[in-house]
């Protein structure tokens, strides 16, 4: 084992079952097994009877974000992991990595430790080529729109007001600008262009949004790639081309199954970033989860401000889906860097700190109960934890009446999250009223099963737009898009946020009116804003209260179905840092991956 | 069937054998073997003992093409499926079609009608990612150089003098000429660029021509991005990335195997354009089938000109390829066009303009018999030739000392290519002195086979500028690249082309003395030139004489170790015509394609 780089030489060294073993086990029938090599394969769900959801679904957030790294997907595997030891038929659904970041400082996203989904090498780079296949869709129809105008422009689609942007997945910030169409007649029609990052391609949404392939089409039909010169909005239905581009697209909304350290069946399938898109895997996979397991844990990304609040009030909405369970993941450093403490004194013990950093940790349960869900705080063990330091936050979510257990999946793997896995089990229980003042039992040590996974579960309300304090009513939603966009917005920054305002600037304003005039305006809304922070500056750590939330441009997606929100400084192409994570990575004469992690 | 697409119902019709069942006929060991689905998989040579080349090498090269289209690898593909029927073992080399022409005008790149290579839909569209894979190892390394003078520039790149450019599989005109970097210091530095299409990439010559993953490496490591404001070259190596950039390329390096429709195993690898780049598919695929079989067919871009000049001068000359037969694929309807008919006019028959056509399809044969080898005229028959106008082909290819036959794979399969590979192995034959003369044995019906495939065959003797007339002297090339590449270029002008003189403008003088600087002068040539024409000028139908070849650039690819030279008008970025292909396709709800062809 590598000491730089554990969790590689950890995956590399795995013994992975046969692909279809797994597909057996999770009970997808072989002829709907597309196999890529002996240990990835797509799963053809049109080959399978129409699944019925009967299992429990958990969805794992996180407190927000450092640079320490929090471990939300080494805990999803891991409870996963937890849940398969115990008996219980398990399928974990993650979002697949990106490559870009991975090529700038992130490294891959398929957890760590002994926690993991493999093999990681192949998913953190190509996998089955599902983002290539978006890439090329994307990019495809952003050339039939250039063309169009190019060959006579029959649409009258204005140049200026193309919103269709080109895509890599690449971090490449000398594309975030730029124009094109230089070069004479024989070249194009110069204009203002930029290029997204393609997680936040809105093919990404549509396609983790997409219930089969008829309503890929249709919501591809239905994006809107610009407008006229008479500002009527122009889709792909009138370029004529819904068609092609779903053709592009029809292997990569198939699931792809893989693999935990553990056995554990994985469904690992779309991608789209929390801060710049909803940020959650695809909606075919986790019902295909659903209705062959008994337990499926998932996670969207960074914190209940991100990626969880777009799971429940976009992707629950939209699937009909209802958590029965929550986790946010907290560490022991993320709570020090929350609390004041520097990147670089993270190693130092610092009791006080930790407790300053507990707002952060507070607001994201409690943003969670606002959706009528009570989670259970997974304090993710790091090897530079002290005993005190862990006691510390054990003992404060204790006194905060939160469900609290220790998670130690990374060295342990599913042994590590068994008290994590036996907390949501509890609090899962059916007609288990008073869960918001429970949490006692957080039996750090393991122990044994409780088993009573069957029964029914919250039933989804969807509607009703006030934030509940308590767990007793069940899941719901916490906006109405009835209300109308800037509803929407004020809402989230009020409960979720801890803003005393919001400012609509720069383009928002005259975006609203838009969306009024288009009748978009009741769409729900996906906010992209810094994951480092409640607000929208990533400087403001903790739990600020009293800030302004800034709208700077409102983006309809009517393929996806909502309209993006772009708040603060958050881009939607990344760059690169100054010394990337490429100069470190290589590959042996027989083709194993050096530096990924 | 459907009527408005016979190739693409033809090969949904068509019931393929399991992959593994190919590969156990082509002599490749199951565990070398990774599946993409049933039908489709790479072979990990890494796996397989080092492969001694012992099979017989054919060419398939054409006229010079027209819109009519002329069915080069549908012939490859029929002419294979005959030595397979004939009991030879024999595998097929082929490109990967691009995705960018078939979104365009272009249709399908895998033969057609019962001469095809399956499954056609997977093949054109994503096949198993290589494409995409050289996508985003290409823009990865854009990113880089970009990022890199964004950081601080300590190699002094001069933004004004990089020349790795992005690249993406989309005809996307407006990408040829833009201003990448705008909108303030945040945002990059601020320089003229461009995209081209994938397959001008230098990572695309590169894989196509790498012999293993340490070449591969050692290539990229070569390639140079631009120069320093002291007019010093630049190399991956200095950037530091040439691992990372190898590590995205490890799967993409090994060959994929598919079938024929008559069941011949397939190795469709690599797919550079031959008009823009070298046009041939990988060595590590011609290599693995010439290791394997009895008879390699493989085929290279476009006509003598292009594809099978680059061939025989780029590929057999770095790999050590000895071809031992050639084909020169001819239609009808390309010798109606090349006599002065208008396309629309096709459809009459008319003889006399198809022996004025004859020009073009006897410059390509007397081209190929200047590197030693005696081709094969393959008349491929369409439904609407008339007896009449395939007898005068036939006759007069007679009489010019031609080797002919009738070529009716499109219709019949393999059964419609016996004619042809009888003609070829009666070429093949060894101490067959006279072969330039014989040809009298056309045998248009089928015949008989002759079955004596083994034996020695020509050697490749390196260099030698002069032509040959005759085909006894067996293969060599046609220049010697130690002369430079302007004597190069003026030896490929005067022998193939037919041109008078080279004439060097535009940055084409500066380039030269560049090449001649950094000692880059005696690398081969890469000429990117129209493939309508001998000459640069795509409207010179015919075999023109006395043209002038227009260079106006020269660009330096270390890593693939040669120079394009760009000639006349020609871009390496396709753009979408007025009605692209792409409103014609789409995709049923059981995930079948429509509008492929």
């Amino acid at each position: 084992m590598s000491a730089e780089n554990p969790d590689l030489a950890i995956a590399q060294a795995a013994t992975l079952r046969p692909i279809a073993e797994i597909a057996e086990r999770a009970g997808i029938p072989a002829d709907a097994l597309v196999p890529y090599g002996s240990d990835k394969a797509k799963v053809d769900v049109r080959k399978m009877s129409a699944p019925a959801s009967h299992g429990k679904l958990v969805l794992v957030s996180a407190m927000s974000p450092t640079p320490a790294g929090e471990g939300k997907s080494t805990t999803t595997v891991g409870v996963a992991d937890a849940f398969t030891l115990k008996g219980q038929s398990t399928m974990v659904a993650l979002r697949e990595p990106a490559l870009g970041p991975i090529m700038g400082i992130k490294g891959g996203a398929t957890g760590g430790g002994y926690a993991q989904v493999v093999p990681m090498e192949d998913i953190n780079l190509h996998f089955t080529g599902d983002f290539h296949a978006i890439q090329i869709a994307n990019n495809t129809l952003a050339a039939l729109v250039d063309n169009h105008i190019h060959q006579g422009n029959q649409l009258r689609i204005d140049p200026r007001r193309i919103q269709w942007k080109r895509v890599v997945d690449v971090n490449d910030r000398a594309l975030r600008s730029i124009v094109v169409g230089l070069g004479g007649p024989t070249q194009g029609v110069p204009r203002e262009d930029g290029f997204d990052i393609v997680v936040a391609s809105e093919i990404m949404a549509i396609l983790c949004l997409a219930s089969d392939l008829a309503d890929l089409e249709a919501r591809i039909s239905r994006v809107v790639v610009g407008f006229t010169y008479d500002r009527a909005p122009v889709t792909v239905e009138d370029l004529g081309v819904a068609g092609a581009i779903t053709m592009l697209l029809k292997d990569a909304l198939l699931p792809n199954l893989v693999q935990t350290l553990g056995g554990t069946p994985a469904l690992v399938h779309g991608g789209p970033f929390a801060n710049i898109a909803h940020g959650c895997n695809s909606l075919a996979a986790t019902r295909l989860a659903l209705s062959l397991s008994e337990i499926t844990v998932t996670e969207a990304g960074f914190g209940s401000d991100l990626g969880a609040e777009k799971f429940l009030d976009i992707k629950a909405r939209l699937g009909g889906l209802s958590p029965d369970g929550a986790v946010v993941v907290a560490t022991v450093r993320a709570l020090k860097m929350h609390g004041g403490v520097a990147k670089d004194d993270l190693a130092s013990e610092n009791v006080e700190a930790i407790l300053a950093g507990t707002v952060n940790l507070g607001r994201h349960v409690e943003n969670l109960r606002k959706f009528g869900l009570e989670p259970v705080v997974a304090v993710n063990r790091f090897p530079t934890d002290t005993e005190a330091e862990l006691q510390a936050v054990l003992d404060w979510a204790r006194q905060q009446g939160f469900r609290v257990a220790l998670s130690e999946v990374w060295a342990k793997g599913g042994e590590g999250g068994l008290a994590v896995a036996d907390e949501l089990l509890e609090a899962m229980k059916p007609a288990g009223g008073s869960a918001g003042s429970s949490g006692a039992g957080g039996s750090a040590g393991g122990g044994g099963a409780s088993g009573s996974a069957g029964g029914g579960g919250a039933s989804g309300s969807v509607g009703g737009g006030g934030a509940s304090g308590s767990a007793g009513g069940g899941f719901h939603h916490l906006y109405d898009p009835a209300d109308g966009v800037e509803a929407s917005l004020r809402t989230l920054a009020r409960e979720l946020y801890g803003a005393d305002d919001v400012v609509f600037e720069d383009k928002a304003p005259a975006q609203l009116r838009m969306l009024q005039r288009n009748g978009w305006d009741q769409l729900p809304v996906c906010v992209a804003k810094t994951q480092y922070s409640f607000s929208d500056d990533p400087k403001l750590l903790g739990a600020p209260t009293g800030h302004v939330l800034h709208v700077r441009d409102l983006v309809p997606k009517i393929g996806a179905g909502f309209v993006v929100a772009m708040t603060g400084a958050i881009m939607t192409m990344p760059g690169l840092p100054k010394e990337p994570a490429a100069t470190r990575m290589g590959v042996t004469d027989d083709g194993e991956s050096i530096g990924l992690f």
